[in-house]
């Protein structure tokens, strides 16, 4: 029986850490004020899906419902809800809510605000435990959700709101947005390809850095990269040393930082978007002092700069490369994921694969 | 007997990494069509005098006369210098000479030249050795001497040359110097009691984080800082997190960034400008990621921006707090500064203390 006003959905769980997916009738809160019902129609895999599944980072809450690059269509709205109108297509990334008014919040820089709320396994503001897009619906304030062209082909446009948005939004806050920059990206997966992605739409040279020789002909060929560096190739990188103006790091396994900090040239910049894992490198403070040159780190992007990113991409046709799965592929996935054995993000097709049995 | 053209000099020297100073005649090179030749007035203590005494770097040519931080009176100009006439004051740092043409050069990034050639213990251009400011006099070209209003006071201007522009470059390059923000400051030496006093030109607020309680009168009553961390006090540390703009960390010792990272609002930097101690500290990726932070290093800084910083220091009363030293002291004066015992930069009177005897 479902309880008052809650929404009932339906989804694909993990009970407990062995991460293993499997259907999971839950409900969400009821569609508030400021809040929008969409029926989700696509949810990209992130890397970050797996590691909460597994509590790789012990914080995941179970049952757990992964999922936070939702595209869908809006099936509900809120009588404050000003941004959409029933019918609209509605894209979700990794956070639903903030306090709203520290002083990153008021900067739009929502992802950093020290009570962000992931989009599952959190504790919203009412106490209920958020559910990610691995279902049929989803319900978030307006705020937290961005508007999406239906021009866009909306499968390969679901991964643009984290894995999208994670790269963009430091190449746009450091600078690294001009024609004639030269940018490396260091692994070409689910983040590195829309990096080359972005970083071609803005007339940037772009060079691949990866330990996979295989992904060469592809890069070049198909992504249109200028070259291709193999990360044990010492005289590669040696021939490559101070010719980048920045590069993206999108690798989490662990890897000395020393050689990426030769490519850059005087004031350039090494940024790290790859959750790290539990060791970290030594930190090249010579080479740092000896070349102006500096390490950032960044998490996602704000709710105005996703929709601006999503503007941009529409504009450019950007979108990703996406192998698209049924719903009951999700484990099968999972394993491949972490074999990097996809080029480049697994897409959900929800609608068309979750069948959703009523409840009694 | 002196030889055709070049120009004598008796100075203080280093014969061997024992590091110890005794008197030697020497010479310079002739002075050339874009040369100015300096009678030395003042010359300033580094840091890295010591370690260059001491080879620690593996560098080092002897006999080495060291000294960067000079200040002096212009005896001669070559026929096509244009900065300079006879009798003004002209300051040298760290630098005299660069390939002129490398892109770091034409950007006025000196420092970063690839073939920057130090002011002691280098090879210049035509192959002889330079030579530092422990001397009666100086020949350098033009470019890498900066002008220095007679207003100034000339002793403890002499550290600005390297210290000053130290601290000031990375500030003004990664935008920390507007009213009102706040600046971590680590250590209050040579160059962190400098960056206080460029902070608090800008009207910034300013803490500094040191490992030594006894400079906190001082640094609070007499250099104005506005508040006083101890590193090792985890509570002082833990309440100041999330407050700072940016951080100039002067330390060479080894120490974890971990802390001052923490010490960093949302976007904030830590900037290195103390040249590290042969072991790294861990990269702190996580915390840059989490908070969109940067770890940056700076080197000096080029000829166009010192002579800025000197007339910035003039027009807000910059000088560094010294303590005037004649030249037979400066045996003991490295021994004080290994200890950290100089409040905060030992200046040679190298004019009314070094007895220069002729040559036979």
């Amino acid at each position: 029986m479902s309880q008052e006003g809650l929404t009932e959905a339906y989804g694909w769980a993990a009970r407990d850490s062995s991460g293993i997916l499997s259907p999971l009738h839950f409900t969400r809160r009821a569609n508030g004020d400021t809040d929008i019902t969409i029926k989700i129609l696509y949810c990209g895999i992130c890397h970050s899906d797996f590691h909460m599944l597994k509590n790789d980072h012990g914080i995941s809450i179970y049952p757990l419902v992964p999922g936070h690059e939702i595209v869908g269509e809006v099936t509900k709205v809120g009588r404050r809800v000003t941004k959409f109108k029933v019918g609209d297509v509605a894209g979700v990334g990794g956070i639903v809510g903030t306090c709203g008014t520290c002083s990153n919040c008021t900067q739009g820089l929502e992802t950093y605000c020290p009570k962000m709320i992931l989009t599952s396994s959190s504790h919203y503001h009412d106490g209920s435990i958020t559910y990610g897009g691995f279902s049929d619906n989803f319900v978030v304030d307006e705020h937290f959700a961005v508007t999406i062209p239906e021009s866009m082909p909306l499968h390969a446009t679901a991964p643009l709101l984290c894995a999208g948005i994670t790269v963009y939004s430091p190449m746009l806050h450091h600078g690294l947005c001009r024609p004639g920059q030269h940018l490396g990206v260091v692994g070409l997966g689910g983040l590195g390809h829309l990096a080359v992605k972005f970083a071609k739409a803005f007339g940037m040279k772009v060079t691949v850095i990866s330990t996979s020789s295989r992904k060469k002909e592809e890069a070049i060929e198909r992504l249109g990269v200028d070259s291709f560096l193999l990360s044990h190739q010492q005289q590669q990188l040696q021939d490559a040393t101070g010719t980048m103006d920045g590069i993206i790091d999108t690798v989490s396994a662990p890897h000395s930082v020393y050689p990426l900090v030769g490519l850059l040239k005087t004031g350039g910049n090494l940024i790290l978007v790859g959750a790290p894992a539990a060791s970290s490198p030594e930190l090249p403070s010579l080479p740092l002092i000896m070349g102006r040159k500096s390490i950032s780190g960044s998490a996602g992007g704000g709710m105005r700069e996703t929709q601006e990113m999503i503007e941009f991409a529409a504009k450019h046709n950007i979108s990703a490369d996406v192998e698209v799965i049924p719903m009951d592929y999700v484990n099968t996935a999972m394993g491949r994921l972490v074999n990097n054995d996809v080029q480049y993000r697994f897409v959900i097709d929800v609608a068309n694969t979750l069948d959703t049995p009523r409840t009694n």
